[in-house]
């Protein structure tokens, strides 16, 4: 085989100049690696380092820098680039060890890294011989061959091979997939002239990279997790591959807090806790991605929404309902049928002769807001004019990415449309703004951040006039500022009419959600020809912002399940108190009491089962009931209830009277500060 | 040609014995008419005999009884039955004088008389010579010429004739639809021995009867309505025909009653006044039947809805939320699917190996709310279930018999399902019951009739037992008995799973619309094998009530729209006071009332138009904004407000405290009885 490295071509000058991030430059010999850089800047800085950054790409620390001037940058674990190369480096690693236990006929797929991720770090596919399979079980004993292989301190070298040379020596390790691959790579880009190869030891692997420099860098912070299916490229028509994954830290302490953050969000797990405390059913006879609001759950909306209808009522928006079928013709108009036709629910065609259009499940309510606006003359002092709805919505995601709450096919949106002239669009947008970050107060989300969502400016999927992009764009740009936000700018992002600001909201263990969105759209107007009647009498075209604050109630309560564990403050709480006497005797006098507090408008529950009142407590406790009032006969006689919290626990005794107004002032403050103790 | 009197066959008895209503017997010769034994009872009984029923069967006054015995009683203009005579001849005589008025070559096809059509009590349908055409202006004319023919009092002649025959007479006299249906009745009936006649002088006409005995009996309380065009037999690829619309009643004050009902009615249309009101549209670029909220119908909508969602917290109800799509197979298994294919819009079909049934747009929300009950295991300690959701469902009904919001496609339900024991079942029944008269109560709609739907047991539409059914009807009627309430019996009136209560409401001007309804069904528990175990830890069936109080709250609305003129009680009122200064010095006053009303809860809506005070007050009358505050110099110094009733009038002065409590006051009740004046 020829090495590239052996026919390196002939440059004008053998000489490196390297430039540093601190500004200062230095001249090297023809040859020199970042690593020898580092060495020559301090020997701790050489033995941290991981990789380096040469003019903005990520190399291998051992690579030879070619000739010439190249800014360079030492990466060590403190750099956020590192994660990945320290985990890519965790496959192949991972890797050999299967290799080394399950034989050389193991054939090793796609390993990547994985940084987003909420749970691992890597994985990799492996076909396994046919008398090999892997289950959890086997985790540790992988593991435990790892770090065999971090003990080795194996170097890992690139090596860079012809396309025909790194088939033959694929072919040679009976690698087929990896075959395949190449052959896929020659495709992709004609003329391709070398592969890249990492080998660290026996072990070799087709990969970009970079690498650490050595296995021994991979150190002890890291953990198989899981053993899962999947086909090969993802095509239930593939063979099944079996899927190790696994996480990587660069320290102990990191993993340790992971697995942690790993742990809590099992117990937070909407999907169970929905389940468990009865919010809602997920029911493949009705269809996946289609979420039943069960009582509880249904009560969590109810309160939500009702909330928000007052908050939008103050506001100045007004309340519209759409059907949840439109005729074909509108989504032409708006632009998403055909383009969105692979997101969208088959259309519903009409027998020939009907005279009309197929119909629609609707993606969006916006061309029905449209409709209502155009359905009288507007002039300028109609403006803005906010239409508000709790519209249902349907999109055909496939099955696989379907999850609970968060990932489903049927939706609600709290959306909102309002038109307004381009005059009152900052202002409108400012109080989109304001309205999004009381609903994310009021639920106690307080850790989030803004992305705008531009157009990207290479692709053709989004509709209308370049100026209408620009215009829209510095419109949501210049309140960002004003408000003095904190945001990022992310091309590509983009609603296919027009840009838009995302908030990403912070969890309680720390996951990333994006919820609320304020959309920017000067395109559907035009394609729908809105207009109202200016001051100067003339036509003009309103623009228009699609909004919603919550995003989903759906998706958004779901993540309140697990940011709140199912334990609702009291004002959502489908079940605000529970009644619990301690024997059948005090059961007249606990009627009593649940009469008067439910007569008070609050949800309460009597639990009159022949249990235990230690046993009462705790169901009443897993049900994540807010308050519990234990009445016996101390409490009969003195004409008071013994009040017990969730989570406070035992709050004394305290009379109905105080018990009663205690919950109603906590209700009606949509707080989670538990009531006082008040004796 | 052959007339049937002439070939009578023998009888064993050639005489006539006749039983009166009043159970006494008269024997009459052979070949004696009603019109005979009514002369012999009275002269005056005689002269105002219509026609006879013979043995429950209708007959012509004139027509000579068969030998044999037979129940007899006379039809005078006071029975019900007389209507649809009187109209029936109506119908031949406008024809009659249609024919005189444009000539022989006029074709006259179908003209039926209508009994409980709200505006028109018969038509006509003609095919016109081509030079002809007809329209409104012509009717007066018409209507004159129908006086001559009065005026004649020509005699109308029942002949029979052989099908054969009777296609000679059409033929003669050129009216080849008429040959056409000659041979529709042959096909209808094999073996078909006569066809009925009616002469009455030179026009002669195919009909069932009975008629008038002559046509001077028709008198003058006619009138013809509205011209049309009609296809023939309703099929749009067969000729127009014109169709002419008239009423008849027995006297002119009953004629006169119901031209100013018609009127009525018209300024009522919630069609129109839904536009007016801006309370909803119809919009044929999103479909038809698809009824699009705009907020002032919205706001009557949502507190209608959170009025009853009250009601049902308060009896026990557990709100659900499901989706508006669910898999075929789901309604394979209630029955809805292909037996209902028809009445359904199409399904969504998915694309093969998307290993899923295709979906529906779910007609109705029982099989979800099914699949929630099945979703737990339940006990008897358990039931009743009452699951509760404001559904949108939709049906797709024939474009041709959509109208406003009375007949839509998709439509909401304000549904719920009951799961009980059968011991539970007649409870359960009547707490339904009594729920759906305090909705009516509750909006004034007192006047109603319940009418018990029943299998038709000659129909296969039906599904389950036998027995089922039979338990269900009793159950049914045993409620109804128990309560005392007036009912009808109806077979061939049930849902296709069991038998049903259903609400026949009379609004203010006398029409019938079925609202409410209950429905009892032991069979879709059988089809999705619903259980839950009972006392003796053995399981059982559970039975099924379907139920909603107001039916759909768009074809309620509609209703309430005309029930109400459009002037809404307080409670729905969209906006429900208007501040209107009398001029624009007052408008800061006029604000902080504005202001401090809006606080308090109120819809308020403030005028600052540079209008004169006398158009703000008449915009808001035409409005129907049930309290205007009227603000001048004299309120600002006083701090008062002038109180104007939409149809009291002026209420005189009252502070803004007292405007607003009595607002409040009223609002709370839910009553429309105006506030009092409270200087």
């Amino acid at each position: 085989m020829v090495y590239r490295d052996f026919v390196r071509e002939k440059h004008e000058f053998d000489m490196v100049t390297v430039q540093l991030p601190d500004g200062s430059k230095q001249a090297h010999d023809s040859g020199v690696t970042a690593l020898k850089v580092a060495e020559g800047i301090s020997p701790r800085l050489a033995s941290a380092a991981i990789a380096a950054e040469v003019d903005g790409k990520l190399k291998d620390i051992t690579a030879a820098l070619d000739d010439g001037e190249h800014n360079v940058r030492i990466i060590t674990s403190r750099d956020a680039e590192a994660l990945e190369v320290l985990r890519h480096t965790a496959a192949h690693v991972m890797a050999e060890a299967v290799l080394r236990l399950y034989g050389n006929r193991t054939q090793y797929t796609i390993g990547p890294a994985l940084i987003n991720d909420f749970q691992y770090g890597f994985y990799y596919d492996f076909d396994l011989p046919e008398s090999v399979s892997i289950s959890t079980d086997d985790l540790p004993k992988i593991e435990a061959e790892m770090a065999k292989i971090v003990g080795e301190k194996i170097p890992l070298e690139r090596i860079e091979l012809s396309p025909d040379d790194a088939k033959a020596e694929m072919k040679k390790i009976g690698q087929s997939y990896k075959i395949e691959m190449i052959g896929d790579l020659e495709k992709e880009n004609s003329g391709l002239s070398f592969v890249s190869v990492y080998r660290q030891g026996n072990f070799i692997d087709m990969c970009r990279g970079p690498h650490l420099p050595d296995t021994g860098k991979l150190g002890k912070a890291f953990k198989l997790m899981s053993v899962a299916g999947a086909y090969w490229r993802g095509d239930e028509n593939n063979k099944m591959l079996t899927r190790i994954y696994g996480v990587a830290f660069f320290d102990k302490k990191e993993l340790a807090a992971h697995l942690e953050r790993i742990e809590e969000a099992k117990k937070r797990d909407h999907r169970v806790l929905g389940r468990q405390l009865g919010l809602f059913l997920l029911d493949e006879k009705v269809g996946p991605g289609l979420p039943l609001w069960l009582p509880n759950g249904s009560i969590i909306r109810m309160e939500l929404e009702g909330w928000l209808r007052g908050e939008l009522l103050k506001r100045g928006y007004q309340p519209v309902h759409t059907p949840h079928i439109g005729k074909l013709d509108l989504w032409r108009t708006s632009g998403h049928y055909p383009y969105y036709e692979h997101g969208l629910f088959p259309t519903m065609n009409l027998a020939e002769g009907d005279g009309e259009d197929g119909y629609l499940l609707k993606p969006m309510n916006c061309p029905f807001h449209i409709r209502i606006y155009k359905s009288s003359q507007k002039s300028y002092r109609d403006l803005p004019v906010r239409l508000s709805e709790f519209g249902q919505v349907y999109r055909f995601e496939q099955s696989g990415e379907l999850s609970g709450l968060t990932r489903v096919r049927g939706f609600t949106q709290d959306d909102a449309h309002i038109f307004c002239t381009p005059d009152q669009l900052e202002a409108e947008i400012e109080s989109c703004v304001d309205l999004t970050k009381l609903c994310l107060a009021t639920l106690g989300l307080n850790d989030y951040r803004v992305r705008i969502g531009l157009r990207d400016p290479d692709s053709t999927k989004y509709v209308g006039k370049s100026e209408n992009w620009d215009r829209a764009e510095n419109n949501i740009r210049h309140v960002v500022q004003k408000l003095g936000m904190n945001f990022t700018e992310e091309p590509g992002e983009a609603a296919f009419y027009g840009p838009k600001i995302d908030f990403v909201v912070k969890d309680c263990i720390g996951r990333e959600w994006q919820l609320g969105t304020i959309q920017v759209d000067y395109n559907l107007p035009e394609r729908f020809e809105l207009e109202y009647t200016a001051a100067d009498n003339t036509p003009h075209r309103p623009v228009m912002i699609h909004r919603a604050p919550l995003g989903s109630p759906e998706r958004f309560i779901g993540i309140l399940i697990e940011h709140f564990a199912g334990a609702f403050p009291l004002w959502l709480a489908p079940v605000q108190a529970a009644v619990l006497p301690v024997s059948e005797k005090f059961l007249a006098y606990a009627q009593g009491i649940h009469q008067a507090l439910h007569e008070a408008g609050l949800r309460v529950e009597l639990d009159d089962s022949p249990d235990k009142i230690g046993a009462k407590i705790r169901r009443a406790t897993m049900q994540k009931i807010p308050y519990m009032a234990v009445v016996g006969g101390r409490e009969e006689e003195s004409n008071t209830v013994a009040v017990r919290h969730r989570t406070e626990g035992d709050l004394g005794a305290m009379s109905l009277e105080a018990f009663r107004d205690g919950l109603l002032a906590e209700k009606a403050s949509r707080g989670s500060t538990p009531l006082q103790v008040n004796a």
